[in-house]
């Protein structure tokens, strides 16, 4: 008789990453039914800026939450209890003037005593009603992270930000277009139903690659005979803005594929 | 001695619509410091996915309420007592499969037991506060309606809408920028500050004619030596997501420039 080991929850993950012991290539299939978030950390200053930024783009900044305080790293108790931003992903990107200049374990050292960090939602809260409509996302099949493309596709500017969207892709047949709508659809504060889709929504989005064979972020997909490219909002958004705003400041985000997993459950970010 | 005229209330607007009396060329300039409302008039079975195209694009579709339920022309009292959304605005637009039709004072006729009437704001509710600071818009200065484009934006689609962005746009100085969008930005329920300006933004918005010689909707502006434009939201997106989507029933609208003056102050669409 084997025993089935306990699965893990949010905090055993954050943990895990506080300590270093956490080395999962992401953290995609951990703690089903639990929200992972994207992390966008900036100076006080910029915070009503951000928060305007994603008040008038919900679908690719869809804002779950922030820490108490400015120099506070903790966040609200409905969102996750015992969390440390700071150290509590797996890994994290740091920023100066635009550019990226590090990938770090923890951003204890960047942490200032201004730092406000924001939570974003992310798809990975709707594949789990992809896969139980029978529609399990490509990259999930081929156990890959998911393709993320930068658009042409203007975000409406707030304050010092102005940039482009990105989005996932995932490929279905033209006759599960419809129904990947309508799965993901009730997931407002996860990028909801997708933004364009085919070679229309390519080129409305101003991807010239519609095949997918050169993302800007993640691994390239697997397209099959028939399918066409299905482009969702993508929460690696707010870091692709950063870099077209080029703030001069130090700014910071997760490493793409490495989200802070809440204490939140995906049903509280549909509508 | 003169007495001067009482100003007119929004009701004495509405009813002055109602009777047929109403006869001024646009309703701008009307009711100073009362909202002003763009106008679409759908079947209930669209209702949903219209409310998620309002909340996916919030910039170029401010919801600011609608009809009190499916053939009733009401609306909720805070936003305009004693209204009939049929006949209280000046005029109206009849599209059917996607096409304008006709060009209508009142929309008794074309009204069903499911109609519902959707409520979006307007950018007059900020150019009050545009000219305050020392901005006066150029349209208002030489007695013209405002011009709108029609841009290569996509919005992100919700159920049966899928479309672009309209943008109406206002010359300014390059130095005088930065006012106008602090000008404007607390105007977040009627289109806040602009999504772009300059020759950078109307490339992003895919805009071919930056002076503007050829608005989609309403009057060519002057623009004067150094000036550039600048592209805020506009309310008359929903009316071009009706055509592109060419739903097959019958749609209904305000005609640009002729809007549904409310009992809602413009404060009161501030954050």
């Amino acid at each position: 008789m084997t025993i089935a080991p306990r699965p893990l929850t949010p905090l055993d993950v954050r943990l895990a990453c506080r300590s270093g012991q956490w080395n999962a290539a992401s953290t995609a299939g951990h703690c089903a039914g639990f929200v992972q978030a994207n992390l966008v950390v900036l100076p006080s200053k910029y915070a009503d800026d951000f928060r305007a930024l994603c008040a008038r783009n919900p679908v690719p900044c869809p804002l779950l939450g922030e820490t108490v305080a400015p120099g506070n790293p903790t966040l609200p108790p409905h969102l996750a209890e015992d969390c440390d931003v700071r150290t509590d992903a797996p890994a994290y990107n740091v920023y100066v003037g635009g550019n990226l200049v590090a990938t770090k374990k923890d951003i204890v050292d960047e942490w200032r005593d201004d730092s406000v960090c924001f939570l974003i939602g992310c798809s990975f809260s709707f594949e789990a009603a992809l896969t139980a409509g029978g529609l399990t996302p490509r990259q999930i099949e081929i156990s890959k992270n998911v393709p993320m493309y930068k658009t042409r596709a203007p975000l409406a500017a707030a304050g010092v930000f102005s940039g482009r969207m990105v989005v996932s892709m995932r490929p279905y047949l033209p006759s599960q277009v419809e129904l990947a709508r309508d799965l993901t659809r009730p997931f407002v504060r996860a990028h909801g139903e997708p933004v364009a889709w085919g070679a229309k929504g390519a080129a409305e989005l101003g991807i010239d690659d519609p095949l997918g064979e050169s993302p800007d972020f993640g691994e390239a997909s697997e397209v099959r005979e028939g399918e066409v490219p299905v482009y969702w909002g993508c929460g690696v958004t707010p870091q692709n803005v950063i870099m077209e705003s080029k703030l001069p400041d130090c700014v910071l985000g997760h490493a793409p594929g490495h989200m802070l997993v809440l204490d939140l459950r995906d049903e509280e970010v549909c509508a």
